[in-house]
């Protein structure tokens, strides 16, 4: 998906809500259980109940994977059944990839041709070549880690790297040589609040994907207070638990709905 | 596997090479590509044909990955087929993996209890939440990038970081108060020589995975020359495409064995 035609659905929907899919096997409603797949079924019924207050759905590859093949299946019909049925949703394969050239390039034959995503998170650490590889798909994206929403973002990504750069600013100027804003995005954690400001310094026109609203504790407005890109919103906002666990009975699909829904009504003030 | 055990095994065979499978369906034999499941049938016959000259096999998880389904069950019939008939080797599944703690727990889950391996390649980036997971899981080890042997590795992990540390001595300095050498291991690239003095001198107990020996350029006697710990070793040595690779023809198994004989008696007469 290009940039513009994201930036449409965002107007279109006054929404800039993308929903985390973290299916967890000991956290989904117990009926779900005695499906065949209930990774499937879970992440069929959370879109259904989702898509009409979100542009994006970022399924968490972590979680598949802890199914081995019975999740590797789940991932792909998940993602299958949003394109047919919801062609206009963006989808973040949410992997944290990045090898040596020759592996990662391995990475984003998963990902792009044989999965089918729009984009895929991708760390920064190993570098250049590291990355490279995702680029250059027609339409495709790259996420690059840049500040995270946990604890240990603490660690290194604000350390000192010379001429008053943090590593964090130092891998968006960086990676800004590889790649332009219609073609990478950053994850950018909604806990760091005022930091977006500095974020927008290094990075004026990317669009940031931006995790911790909700579970993790960040504020919807002070994301948009600082982050946002006047007229092209630049901001996709990521809910998980909030919403796929807003309730774990029967009814968590229509909790998962009224949440999806009270976000994207906030995000549709803030548009404003 | 416990420490003494790898140190054992090492001491046993002489060796200290792991290889790498990196099952590229673009690469391998083309009389595989008839068989129902080529890249898991291209592993077998490679394990077979290397487990005298090896201590550890290294599924690269990308080469799967990029074949899906299919891709997954040759990974998780691989770890399996290993375990059955070489239990003495070490499995690393190198997925360079790495994300927030709830996600990092659900990668640890598929790695140590799903697939079975020994270890788990781990990103830095996220900070301590993020390697934390993979810990304290019995006799099974984190092995975290340092320094790798790639040409991006001069991106971000060269950066000064105050203190006189650079990023790759910082991380292994912040890593040691998460785990010891019991659980935790590094990646070092073999390209970059003489640095492995200056990461014995922040961990000199440490077991390193070495990857860039053979197709990445890397000396073999340099990395012992400034790598090796008297006694125990401390190396685990990679080579991947020099090895499955070597020949493309049906001889492929025997060529295999050839080159990863070859190193193992280098690893020999290094180990004196």
């Amino acid at each position: 998906m290009k940039r513009e035609e994201l930036v449409a659905n965002i107007a279109r929907k006054g929404s800039f809500l993308c929903v985390g899919l973290d299916p967890d096997i000991k956290k989904i409603p117990a009926h779900l259980l005695e499906h065949e797949n209930p990774l499937l079924d879970f992440c069929r019924e959370i879109v259904d109940a989702t898509a009409p207050y979100c542009v994006a759905y970022k399924p968490n590859l972590a979680f598949f994977e802890s199914q081995g093949v019975q999740g590797w299946i789940a991932l792909e019909e998940t993602v299958k059944y949003i394109r047919e049925n919801y062609p206009d949703q963006f989808i973040i394969a949410d992997a944290k990839r990045g090898d040596i050239g020759n592996t990662s390039a391995l990475y984003a034959r998963a990902a792009f041709e044989h999965l089918g995503v729009d984009a895929v998170t991708v760390a920064p650490y190993m570098g250049s070549d590291s990355v490279k590889p995702f680029l250059g798909y027609e339409g495709k994206w790259v996420i690059l880690l840049a500040l995270t929403s946990n604890p240990g973002s603490k660690d290194f990504q604000f350390l000192e790297t010379g001429n008053d750069k943090r590593l964090f600013e130092r891998v968006i100027e960086t990676s800004g040589e590889w790649a332009g804003p219609d073609e990478m995005m950053y994850v950018v954690g909604a806990t760091q609040g005022r930091m977006f400001e500095d974020i927008r310094r290094v990075a004026p026109r990317s669009f940031l994907l931006v995790p911790g609203v909700g579970a993790q504790g960040g504020s919807l407005e002070e994301v948009c207070r600082y982050g946002m890109i006047p007229g092209d919103c630049g901001l996709l906002v990521n809910s998980s638990r909030g919403i796929i666990y807003a309730s774990t009975g029967h009814d968590f699909a229509e909790a998962a709905s009224s949440s999806a829904s009270n976000i994207a009504a906030q995000m549709k003030s803030l548009l404003k």
